[in-house]
């Protein structure tokens, strides 16, 4: 039997389910602390029967790296009682017998859309999603980037749109991409949140001019095959077109991979991406 | 008998070495036509003795993936002649019973300064050269970054400094990272070539503002454990540090791989990195 766990910074997600990434039972609850969190997914779990393999996919900052002293831990994060709390630790007194298997919770997405989704059978893609934040997870050449630490996509820098001083509400670098695209930001920058926004309303020409300078970043550092933008703020009508639009205008001709019609797309595993990954995480795939 | 071959826009270099990128004799040319270039090439190799396996190091933009129809063939360059020459196919022409290995003149450096250079040992590297034009190469978890058709560092977008309108030099992007940074943006930009500039020029800090802001792009994208910039404009010296002493600065403590205070340096294999990487592409490292 093969189990995942996605631990998001609101909800937590726990399912049994196949090595080709289905769905067989699931359950959904909000993240609290972690000892309750990682308990109540454990105890669920259990009751499911005996577990070989569990994939989990995680919020960040947590250390991924299996040679490293911070393997399976929460890092630094704003998100109260979680700092240093070591996930693998809760998991491995839990199930001692079942080998565990640790990423983010985009490259989980990521995983998913690129196997089972939106890119299957594409080896070099990136999952973007917009929400609460902004994240990506990227696979190159069918292997998932993780670096020294991993990605923080959102935290990269763009140019500004002509005429914009908005000054972001990034708390660590202001108008970084997240200070400048997330919910929060549009929430803050147009007085109404992104679901309350008209497709025609202004804010997505912004989006689009931030998103597809995220995307050109992708394609100068990893080129991707195909981008997939998910989250709650890419749900839109139009969106998609709109930022594809935009970064064929930037790129100027320059990136041969990026004039493909579907190069960026939504999702098609839709809220299932993350806890799909994380059995994909789970079958070793 | 190890050969490599590093074919530059401005000159090329060709050497027989050993499998651990040691160079035994060098052969350095100007580069021309495509068919001139490569033949001197052959036949200087030829002259060496029977040669199994031969690395390519190539400038861009070239087909470096086996499995698609442009392989080994350069693709839209400015440069006059070149665009559709097949490099793989006068090389396998030139050397029938010889393996091949084509990969970028980056990724060959990036390679070789992660195994026998400024970063040997380390897994995650980024090595950025600033000359004529910028790119970069990227070996991420031990293996080079290829993707959909190869990185195009110098073409990403980065924000400008506060005040700074020069509205750079690249013919697609005007002011992209290599349209503002680059050896040509510098001399445009000041009315000096970037060797006449002193130390204490304003023209490093501008240049310390665009390559933190690129390097910044990396962490968040594929968190490098050490980024090496070499190239021709990167030799004034302190530049290494002003670009670290920016990085931190701007990333405001959330990569913790750039507080490492060795994280921005020069390269240690100078001029040799990309010949002695296209050794290491031949031997299979």
């Amino acid at each position: 039997m093969i189990a995942g766990i996605e631990l998001g910074g609101t909800k937590t997600v726990v399912a049994i389910g196949t090595a080709a990434g289905e769905l067989l039972e699931e359950w959904r609850f909000p993240t609290t602390q972690p000892a309750a969190t990682l308990g109540g997914a454990s105890a669920w779990l259990r009751e499911r029967g005996p577990l070989e393999c569990i994939g989990i996919a995680a919020f960040g900052p947590v250390g991924i790296d299996p040679q490293r002293e911070h393997y399976g831990k929460m890092l630094a994060t704003p998100k109260p009682g979680w700092t240093g709390f070591s996930l693998i630790g809760a998991l491995a007194t839990a199930f001692p017998n079942a080998t565990l298997t640790l990423d983010t919770d985009v490259n989980a997405a990521a995983l998913a859309e690129a196997r089972i989704g939106a890119a299957a059978g594409l080896d070099d893609v990136a999952y973007i999603t917009i929400g609460t934040g902004i994240g990506g997870g990227i696979l190159s050449g069918g292997r998932l980037i993780h670096g020294a630490l991993h990605p923080e996509f959102g935290h990269l820098k763009v140019p500004r749109q002509p005429g914009d001083d908005f000054p972001g509400v990034c708390p660590f670098h202001g108008d970084c991409l997240e200070g400048l695209a997330s919910g929060p930001a549009i929430a803050a920058r147009w007085g109404q949140a992104a679901h309350e926004l008209g497709p025609d309303h202004p804010a997505w020409d912004s989006q689009a001019w931030y998103l597809a300078h995220g995307i050109l970043a992708l394609l100068a550092i990893v080129s991707p095959a195909r981008v997939i933008v998910g989250g709650g703020v890419s749900q839109v009508a139009g969106l998609h077109a709109r930022i594809r639009s935009k970064l064929l205008e930037i790129s100027a001709g320059y990136f041969p991979p990026a004039m493909d019609p579907d190069y960026v797309v939504a999702p098609a595993l839709g809220q299932e991406a993350g806890i799909r990954g994380a059995l994909l995480l789970a079958s070793g795939v």
